[in-house]
């Protein structure tokens, strides 16, 4: 939840000029999404979502993630799509930061999903990757095993302040995936965040997704690991099966998962849940003064990590052989 | 800006079960009001502003807030209306906390308040003073006069953390207003926080008032003093008097300042100054762990009550003979 960057009237006007929207007609800062500055924008024309990207997001990727909105919207995902200037342009600039609108989405993120919504989302991630498969851009996931040691660098002399232990523990998990770390399934754009706050539902059924701000292309089952341990897990970190089998069943019922993805999914969540640990590890040693952020626990995805250390196999996650 | 509850979808709908305002569509924290939990709701019936009130707000004075809006709205004034239940009672509970929604307003505020603002807000103010006269209900200011002195009690150890000599400073100004507060002016509904967060613009027009918790019962030119330290400095803390002057004929067109009040303008502007001046140095030296909000700085209005202490009469603001 956030609004880093206040914007002004004069700053707002300047930069709607270049958009044919009408008058504004009210803009409140909303809190959702933690890396930009997010408004709620109603003009005579409708209503939107202006974000103003903070230093956290790297302003060349921008055309990678409002393309990709676009090139999903077009193939039928409900996805905010940018709102283009009469140049053209979906990316400007406000208040001294790179600035896009979208339109906005109906629906509520939910906060604790039930079995339906496990299988809702299954379906939607996997109808993700199939309209992104055509996607024609590129973009790396810095998050992946080769980011995972240097995030980890800056956060190792002060990890077991946390709890005893824990750097040890980061590097030997680093270490054994680096060794079995599968490097030739199916890859496509994936969304790499898709946690229950990035998906809207509407009396219980998926109405859509959104924050692609991570979006990058990896191997699309390495997205469905991620949201076995963001969606299928309970508060107090046990795995719920009846969850993991409904998202992958669901996810299954768009798109099959092959052979090599379904024997890599027990690494692929345990490197899912280590990359959620390190981001949140760091965040937790360097909160700013005068944070408007609390951070995430840290812990919580150590105890994913442990659970998907001694997973023998995908039917442990409820894959259905 | 702040949400400081969650919402969960089960909070939600167990509250609307209660109203007729058909499906949710989307719900919204927004970075709005200091002291509650705010979010934008769209349901099927329309968009409404929903809060939680938290800690800070005395429930026992939320009928009258909530009258007062009712109140205020029938007699034409453009502020937000509360939403009933089927039952009649605009208040209910939320996640444990009382609650209620109320109409949503279109307009935006301004950050940086012009000439043409000042006197907009400076009729916006007189006409609310005119359609509360008849407001049955009372409240005490618990922030006037008789409450500046426990509320600095409290902070008075520290304060000179803030700026040496601070504490004498205070305590030499609470000694004098004490001796020339004035008793006997004319009384009614006060907003006693209309800050530019709180004012609403469509097109430099004032379009809205809203945040009445901390409306009250006190004197009507002290509301105004509280106006000329809201609106008509400017960010380096030198009076504006053009501002000023456009403030005062702007709520003279609508309500006449008698004698007594024009006099006691001067004392008015110092005691609404050191009110604030109070209550951010209070907010400064208690940030609590984990804070949502930056503490505003307590030094702008030093700055103000110096300018005050040195004002001749109402004429120094700019009310004209």
């Amino acid at each position: 939840m956030a609004v880093y960057t206040e914007v002004t009237e004069e700053d707002l006007d300047a930069f709607l000029a270049a958009y044919d929207l009408g008058a504004v007609l009210s803009l409140k800062g909303i809190a959702e999404g933690v890396e930009n500055s997010n408004y709620l924008l109603r003009t005579e024309k409708g209503t939107f979502i202006l974000t103003l990207y903070e230093k956290r997001v790297n302003e060349a990727d921008l055309p990678f993630f409002l393309n990709l909105m676009d090139h999903l919207a077009a193939r039928g995902l409900t996805c905010p799509q940018p709102i283009r200037a009469k140049n053209g342009e979906a990316l400007g600039r406000m208040a001294g930061r790179p600035a896009a609108m979208v339109s906005f989405l109906e629906g509520m993120s939910v906060r604790r999903p039930s079995v339906q919504h496990c299988g809702e989302v299954g379906a939607g991630l996997a109808r993700l990757h199939l309209a992104g498969a055509d996607f024609p851009m590129r973009r790396a996931n810095s998050l992946s095993l080769s980011g995972w040691a240097p995030l980890f660098d800056g956060a190792k002399a002060r990890a077991d302040e946390i709890t005893p232990g824990l750097a040890a523990f980061i590097t030997d998990e680093l270490a054994a995936l680096a060794k079995v770390w599968p490097q030739s399934l199916p890859q496509g754009v994936i969304h790499a965040d898709l946690f229950p706050d990035n998906v809207f539902f509407l009396d219980k059924h998926l109405s859509g997704l959104i924050d692609f701000y991570f979006a990058c292309t990896d191997a699309l089952a390495y997205d469905a690991a991620i949201c076995l341990n963001a969606w299928c897990f309970e508060p107090d970190a046990s795995f719920n099966v009846t969850k993991g089998q409904a998202f992958l069943a669901g996810y299954q019922s768009v798109r099959a998962l092959d052979a090599q993805e379904i024997a890599a999914l027990p690494v692929l969540a345990r490197g899912a849940a280590l990359r959620f640990l390190l981001t949140r590890l760091v965040d937790w040693l360097n909160v700013p003064v005068g944070a408007l952020v609390r951070p995430k626990d840290p812990m919580e995805y150590v105890k994913k990590l442990r659970f998907h250390q001694h997973v023998k196999s995908a039917a442990d996650y409820g894959l259905l052989a």
